[in-house]
This record gives C-alpha cells, structure tokens and sequence, in this order.
C-alpha cells in the first residue's frame, strides 16, 4: 500500500447520525483537543501544522484521530497536507446547543485563568 | 482513624468557583456516571445502593469517585449510607446551560437507540 493510500484509508469518518454524545464529550475533555476545536471555531479550515499547540507531532496526530473518530473534526488530504475542518453542522444538528455551551465556557475558564 | 474518620476524609470536593470544565466533561462522558447524573436530575438525593446501573460496588465507587471529584456530585456520610445529590446549581453558575443540553442530548440519543 502506498504512503498516500494509507493516508487515505486511515481517514474514518463516523456518519452524523452515528455520532455518540459520550465519543465527543470525551474527545473535548483534553486542552490540546479544546484548543483545536477553539482554533477551528475562529478559522473554518486549517492545516495541521498550523494549530497553536505546543506537543509532540504523534501526540498531535493521536489528539486529531480522536477528535476525527469522535466526529468532532474532519479532515482532508491534499497533496503533502492534510486540512481539518470541525464539523459543526453535524454536531449542532445531533446534539443541539453542545459545542456552543462547552465553547462559550472553555472560553470563560481559560480567560479567567489568565486573570 | 475510625471508619467513618475515612470516610469522611475521602469525600473531597472541589469548591465551586475551582471547577474544571475539562474535568466535567471527561466525569460526564461515560455510560454509567451518565445514568447517575439522569437519576439525580430526576430525584435530587438518593442512596448509593439505589441507582438503576449494573456494575460491581468496587467499580460503582470509583464513578462516584470521578464525578464527586470532578464536582458534579455531592456526597454525605449519614449513618452507614452515603447519599448523593447533584451540584445542579453550581455547575450552572459556573457552566451555564451545560448540563441540559447534555443531558437533553442523551436523553435523545439513548431514546434513539431503544427503538
């Protein structure tokens, strides 16, 4: 199998509808997956090496496998890049209000921490 | 120390104001504590024995344990048993409008899967 396919088949993206409420609650328990989805919110699609983290690249790739796999994120090659996207249709759509409420407080807390 | 020394000792809880929303999150995102957080929505103080899941007592301590920790239960030795109630209040100060849409949310999704 060639690099590129590999990449390809690794790529699993849940349906909408099989999205699960505790896959994604999970998924955003991390600062560095908050500090993704916070990114993505401000900024629609963004390659990966471009997020405002600072850990190591297969702890990245491992924080963005969960994100994808919960379906909180989904992403894309192109060419060398890979761009992600959330997908905040299929959330908002799913689980009404979730990534708003947990945004706006994630918000509030790290302002609060900076005090 | 006494047994109830122990006991006593054991309940930490985090105050209001120091509550993790990331800590939430993860205390929320499984099956089990989720069936407790529903319970306690529905009936504000129960005892521990009580609660309509199926795990082992060892096992069922420690997700009181992750949740309790994580502020989103208030435990209270009375005699030998332990009650529990929801931090409905402080949880909405501090993450307004959290804990309905998850529980909303799961709500739907479990009555999603019983069909």
């Amino acid at each position: 199998m060639s690099r590129s396919q590999r990449g390809r088949t690794a790529l699993a993206h849940p349906d909408a509808a099989d999205l699960d409420l505790l896959d994604v609650l999970h998924a955003l328990s991390d600062p560095t997956r908050m500090t993704i989805v916070q990114t993505l919110r401000a900024d629609p699609e963004r390659a990966c090496g471009t997020f405002p983290v600072d850990v190591a690249p297969s702890t990245l790739t491992h924080h963005f496998r969960v994100l994808r796999e919960a379906g909180v994120i989904r992403q894309r090659e192109d060419g060398n890049r890979r761009w992600t996207t959330l997908r905040r249709d299929d959330l908002e759509g799913r689980f009404p209000g979730l990534l708003d409420v947990v945004s706006r407080a994630y918000d509030r807390q790290t302002a609060g921490a900076a005090l």
